[in-house]
């Protein structure tokens, strides 16, 4: 097929992206790194994060050789050309958000000085950094690749190699989830269970030794793997609605040709558009100061997608001549807004207060409470995610459910960057904390802390929505690409591939669950450790030893981190070899299923005991050092790693079983008969 | 088609059953009820739980009737009639079951005195009238229906009228199932967090008010919700055996005809038998007092499961021909027996090692240990399944599946026996407690409970898999009759259908658990109400009102029961009415996947927290009063709601949407086109 002299447009866009990102670095980096005394503790977060995300690069390098290695002797050089492509876009995303957010936060606790508008543009410019990264980046990265292929001619369908692109990208996603994942909770348990709960510091104390790993945690989570988890939603979704669009014969009706393929791309650019505005009237909202942090935020949110909306109905009605595509692409965006919406009300509306209540008869209702919500919030997002299946199937059949999860990620910019700012505020509380600022300082970030609160959990919430989207393209796609031919629950293998693809989630849960406790038993051990030996810690007259607890949450991290990788790439061989290529599509489905439900039931049930010990800890149930409050830090404690670590993994080993088992289709053809 | 003379012999199979059982009801009440003590205590639970059984029968009665016009005026009479008689033999099997385990608690206490041998005796002779019973009624039941319906020739096909018969038993099984489940759970709390935390008080100490409930809970729970639960599987099962024999055509080439309806019931007799023999094995060899309890009653299964599958090969090669049938049979049950195993290592093997020695850092690793544990231990079964799955297709198609749940059920009348022993046991204790036996008494009746806790681990995990078999058949039943063309998973509606039957389970979950935590609530109340207000109870001086508290847990669990009954009951519709018959299907097949996930998972939580607590109470990591066992007891107050309630309950979910789904078959083809 001949390029469209147009499909230029596609890098160029990216490309002018990447301009308003370099844009944002600089209005970031241009802000007062503050008094010598901030700046030396963001640079010590900043040294501990970038050198445990180069470690982790390494680690994750050694295994992506191999990987690249087997592609090469398997399937061709162009799949590992482009799997290597994945992960290095990946990487950069991660390496250059999390540079940026680590700059940000002392710069935004310095910031605070001048007023809560102007603190939030800094952290919000800072977290933009990161959004406008990943989607700049996804698209310069998989336009280019494509347009690549079509000129250079050596394979006849360039889409086909496009599958090792998205697989790379899954693969950087799961090591840098994982590492951060693992990192983040090991230090945040540490610094709480001991120094909290047993010596009775308050958060963010410079005398508790955990507390700079706690800081740097919240950026190599909540930054770089978040970063690297949506990226990876992006590029999968996008590349399985390329591969539709362009095959998408038998359920359009009519072939689209290149119509199809350049579609999704046109939302993709359209939604940068919109990101870009949504992210400068976030700017300009904030210096004016007329409006609280969370309304700022979610105008940004509203502004990009009416801004993303709009323009896709008149891309459909003026390039495609159809509306359907607009229906379709429009589902998938309310989908993901209702379901953020959704969130917010289990993870900071009343079910909170029913979970807190139960605080006041122990941690063990306290729990139960909180399981029973995390349950029950799971229901209605299913509800929503099925219906907008169906809705976008019927506008436009497999196309219409890829373009449902274009439309969702199109806006991805502006929710990475309200994500992103959260980690910043957090650190720049806590820088506050530590080089003992004025307390109108310290409440300044905290109020944009508990405002990125609620934007995180909405945007945990699109995260999970895309994986859905994205990982429902991808099984579509494989078995369009595998030629499997009966994909019917009542064929045995189909079900049994779906029995073992829902226990994958749990038994992978398990895994990272229990790296999280090794890990943080070290810390625990550690901290108290320095406690005991180091004289006059207690007192403030010594300093901790902050670089010990980096490195052991760095090094506990890293250890646990290659197995879980390996047992998820592996797992859609080990299934194929077996069972056959059926199974394997039953698997990925099982998959979805009980991976969707886990990851909300573990987001909110882990945001929801947070913010009812925030609740308690603002007074309610007898407040601070009450029994209702021991027993809400216990529901917290087991909440973290199961909303900052084992669930988001999941989002990843979903899309990672898909992207894997669509890319290596061709061996499968070849070997299974 | 005509009734071979031979077909009576399966009602008469059944009657026989039913006489052995009159034998083993015999045999418990001739033996000594003990001190005028130990038979008032054994009087006063016997009257607590039959009170309850009958007004939870009555509350379901009303909406029973309602259920049976419904099908009167949308289908016809005469699944309205076998409709009623699912329900009334479920009925009258709980209540048999329970009247006689409530007599042999006290007479298994009293047996004590002459030796463990003698106890074991009494207390297995006591489990195994519930055990017996079920099968009986079972066999007897189905058998007469069909052959009433075949010679009446009221209707074309007489299996079209047994899913009225499946539909009645997991009806009733609903009930039973949630409202022991709440009341045992609500009676057991509120006995140990005030009585033994709050209070300090030894387990079932006489002076805790909420002791009395807790011993009747343990009758409604385990006797009577679990006998309903396994009676609903065991009809299920072999009712979709059934309709599968009789019209499965395409996937055997020949048409079997009636040998593929009788073959499964011959196989339930043979079942019957094994268990007649193994249940005799088990009263000899526990008079003989040569092993331990534990080995005994493993001797009896593994008795009962060796005559089961020997009897089917002589079944398959002389009656059939064919050892197809054997070999699809025989998979069920030895995936059957290699779950039970893998259970029992996960609940008492190392795994609980882990969680103990996690106990040491505080509740919350306690539950993060469990959670991971619980996962993990998950996996291994669901391959098993799904490898059991594959390998009886292979060998015979959908019928063949079938065919394996009906192995695993066949002997479902031991595996249940060894079951519904267990709360006999631990009644037995606590009567001893209570009468203040000599504690030569209680270390036998503790030696007896703790063989019990392993054999329910055992029995759980079959109930599992037999839901996992019974509900797969339905499926396949349901999707023959509903004529659904395609169940593929890429049809947005299965695949809608899927993503919302995966999140009902935890919805459901969602709704038990908050009901055991407001029961509770209740229930606490009240105890810590008497322990202020009847003076001289601590000391002994006085004695508690437990009838109040027998009253609260009733009161409570009726109350909560209609509301997730209707929506089990009513979810199928909701689905087949919005989204259509193939939606249904999907629906059904998400279930499956996210009901067995959540019930292995939930049970083996529960059972591994539960036996982390008796090790570090047996001494380990500091043993009773340390910070260790406290956070074990917050554990397995957790889990303990998980894996008798919430867990439980997820099985007759899972085959009530199922059956619901298959008998409403004719209105859904009438309206839906």
């Amino acid at each position: 097929m001949p390029i469209a002299s147009t499909a230029y447009l596609f890098p160029a866009a990216g490309l002018l992206g990447i301009v308003f990102t370099v844009y944002l670095v600089r209005i970031t980096l241009s802000k007062d790194a503050g008094t010598p005394e901030i700046a030396r503790f963001s640079a010590v977060i900043q040294k501990g994060a970038m050198t445990f995300l180069r470690r982790e690069y390494r680690i994750m390098a050694v295994v992506a050789v191999f990987f690249a290695i087997l592609l090469l002797v398997v399937l061709d050089v162009y799949i590992m050309f482009t799997f290597i492509v994945g992960v290095v876009t990946s990487v950069l995303a991660g390496y250059v958000g999390t540079n940026i957010a680590t700059r940000a936060n002392g710069r935004t606790a310095f910031a605070a000085r001048k007023g809560a508008g102007h603190a939030l543009d800094v952290a919000f410019s800072g977290g933009a950094v990161l959004g406008m990264t990943v989607v700049s980046l996804g698209i310069l990265g998989i336009s280019t690749v494509y347009l690549t292929f079509s000129l250079l001619r050596v394979v006849p369908n360039p889409l086909t190699v496009m599958t090792g692109y998205s697989m790379g990208a899954s693969f950087a996603a799961i090591f840098a989830r994982i590492g951060g994942g693992i990192f983040t909770k090991a230090a945040d348990i540490g610094a709480d269970m001991v120094g909290k709960v047993e010596v009775g510091m308050p958060e963010d104390d410079p005398r508790n030794p955990a507390v700079i790993a706690d800081l740097v945690g919240d950026n190599v989570g909540d930054v770089a793997g978040m970063g690297a988890d949506t990226y990876q939603s992006y590029v999968d979704t996008t590349i399985a609605a390329l591969i539709l669009g362009g095959s998408a014969t038998t359920v359009l009706g009519a072939r689209l040709g290149q119509k199809g393929i350049y579609f999704p791309l046109c939302v993709l650019v359209i939604g940068l558009l919109g990101c870009v505005v949504g992210v400068v009237a976030v700017k300009v909202l904030a210096q004016s100061e007329k409006v609280g942090p969370e309304t700022v935020l979610r105008l940004g949110m509203v502004i990009s997608a009416v801004v993303a909306l709009l323009g896709t109905l008149l891309l459909s009605r003026l390039y495609l001549h159809d509306l359907r595509a607009f229906y379709a692409t429009a589902s998938g965006l309310v989908a993901g807004v209702a379901i953020g919406l959704i969130t917010e009300h289990f993870t900071s509306g009343r079910p909170v207060d029913v979970i807190a209540a139960s605080c006041e008869s122990g941690a063990a209702t306290t729990i139960i409470a909180g399981l029973s919500v995390g349950m029950r919030s799971a229901a209605l997002p299913m509800l929503i995610l099925g219906l907008s299946m169906i809705f976008s199937h019927r506008a436009w059949g497999i196309y219409g459910i890829s373009l449902s999860g274009v439309g969702l990620l199109s806006i991805l910019g502006i929710t990475l960057s309200m994500d992103a700012y959260g980690p910043i505020a957090d650190n720049a509380g806590g820088i506050a904390e530590m080089t003992r600022q004025h307390p109108r300082i310290r409440r300044i970030t905290d109020r944009l802390d508990a405002a990125g609160n609620t934007t995180a959990a909405i945007a945990k919430a699109f995260a999970v929505s895309a994986t859905a989207a994205a990982a429902l393209s991808l099984l579509t796609a494989y078995s369009e690409v595998a030629m499997v031919k009966s994909l019917d629950i009542r064929d045995p293998r189909v079900m049994a591939g779906m029995l073992l693809g829902g226990a994958l989630p749990a038994l992978f849960s398990s895994m990272t669950l229990s790296a999280v406790g090794h890990a943080a038993e070290l810390m625990v051990t550690e901290v108290r450790r320095q406690f005991k030996e180091i004289a006059g810690l207690l007192e403030g007259r010594a300093a901790p030893d902050y670089q010990r607890c980096i490195d052991i949450a760095a090094r506990s991290a890293l250890g646990q981190l290659v197995l879980p990788c390996l047992v998820a790439v592996a797992s859609p061989f080990a299934i194929v070899f077996t069972l056959g290529r059926e199974a394997l599509a039953g698997f990925i489905a099982g998959n979805i299923v009980s991976g969707i439900f886990l990851a909300i039931f573990m987001a909110n049930a882990g945001g929801a005991w947070d913010n009812a010990k925030k609740r308690i800890e603002a007074g309610a149930h007898g407040g601070k050092g009450s029994l209702a409050h021991l027993a809400s830090v216990v529901g917290d404690t087991v909440g973290d790693p199961l909303k900052d670590t084992a669930g988001p993994t999941l989002n990843i080993l979903v899309e990672l079983v898909a992207a894997v088992s669509l890319a290596f289709v061709p061996l499968f053809l070849r070997l299974i008969p």
